[in-house]
């Protein structure tokens, strides 16, 4: 199956379905329409059915989808069933929550094999009951005895800068970014995700402070 | 000045570009062409002239952008100077190290003025060293009196449908949203940002996941 052409836009609504998916199934839904999918997700019909053309296709036209396969395809385009082993770097309370998300990693496809932080309150101290914190002066050593290929960087734009190239020359090649420095802009053969709260909130300020010029 | 057709892709980037010129304000850049600013930026020189003439335009033609009053007009575009009124819904540790973060509602249009929360063990603790969380049967008390706008939503998806509906009828139209529960699907006069970190993760599994083939 070839993914070649597919858009950043279709990547980024991938998850989206996979998720609505997950719930009709917990509610025990067994089988949906393309149009009552589409409904529920606030996109179109159509949309839903050129996204997923870009798989294949999973369609019964005139059927609809069983839902129960479309999760589990989906899921595994997504690579959910995969382990890719991934590093925390910075263990402060942003880290620390993020990473104590319930079964977040283990449901999409990564593996949390060490974490990281620089102070010396959060080394030694331990993260999700089981995982005690490194000083970050050993990431290099780990990353050459245990070959993570993900990092989860929740340390500042600053220090995820003066980090990249020693993580990038380890073999990090994926990063789940909360520090608002761009990876992609010096290292071209890696894969980022940047999650920026200060810009999402920032969104929702324009929102909300255009409303009433966006009704008129 | 009218933004009424302003598109979505064009409000997402805003707060990046207003980003971008804050650090290189604090660099001490005092003037950049839109051309250097879009390689910075990995966007096209026209692309950013297209998204701020949403907005009537700041560009000197030849001589580019004053940083620092490009900075301060976006700025004021995205409402940064305004204090809305807003309060945190759910204060476990996710969203204890959201608000956490430095600056983050100060700098960004909106003021902190309560926090909730139905776990004995959180209610009573204080966050960010001076606000006590208070027991979520308050809410609406608390609503009545002190007329929040906005809600952090840091509970899971079932407890946030359960809420949407008293918080929206207690005048609170702005959700910025980490429960993975769509806010605008029944309410139509809101504004929402969902923040899914289980979404953004798997759009990274994919990124990963699907390289290879990417680069055939």
């Amino acid at each position: 199956m070839s993914t070649k052409s597919v858009s950043t836009s279709v990547i980024n609504r991938l998850p989206r379905y996979y998720r609505y998916l997950g719930i009709l199934l917990n509610s025990g839904v067994t089988r949906i329409s393309s149009k009552e999918l589409a409904h529920q997700m606030k996109v179109t019909a159509s949309q839903i059915r050129q996204d997923l053309n870009c798989f294949g296709g999973f369609g019964q036209q005139g059927y609809g989808y069983n839902v129960e396969m479309l999760h589990k395809e989906i899921g595994q385009i997504l690579g959910v069933d995969k382990a890719i082993p991934a590093i925390l770097i910075g263990a402060g309370s942003l880290g620390r929550s993020i990473m104590g998300q319930d079964d977040l990693f283990q449901k999409r496809g990564f593996k949390l094999i060490g974490a990281f932080d620089k102070s010396p309150k959060i080394i030694g101290t331990t993260l999700k009951d089981w995982l005690v914190v490194q000083p970050a002066d050993d990431i290099v050593e780990f990353c050459r005895q245990h070959h993570p290929r993900m990092a989860v960087i929740c340390i500042p734009r600053t220090e995820a800068e003066k980090l990249a190239e020693t993580l990038v020359s380890l073999g990090i090649d994926a990063f789940w970014n909360f520090s608002g420095y761009d990876f992609t802009y010096r290292f071209e053969n890696v894969s980022a995700v940047n999650v920026h709260l200060g810009d999402s909130l920032l969104t929702l300020s324009y929102l909300v402070n255009h409303r009433d010029e966006d009704e008129a």
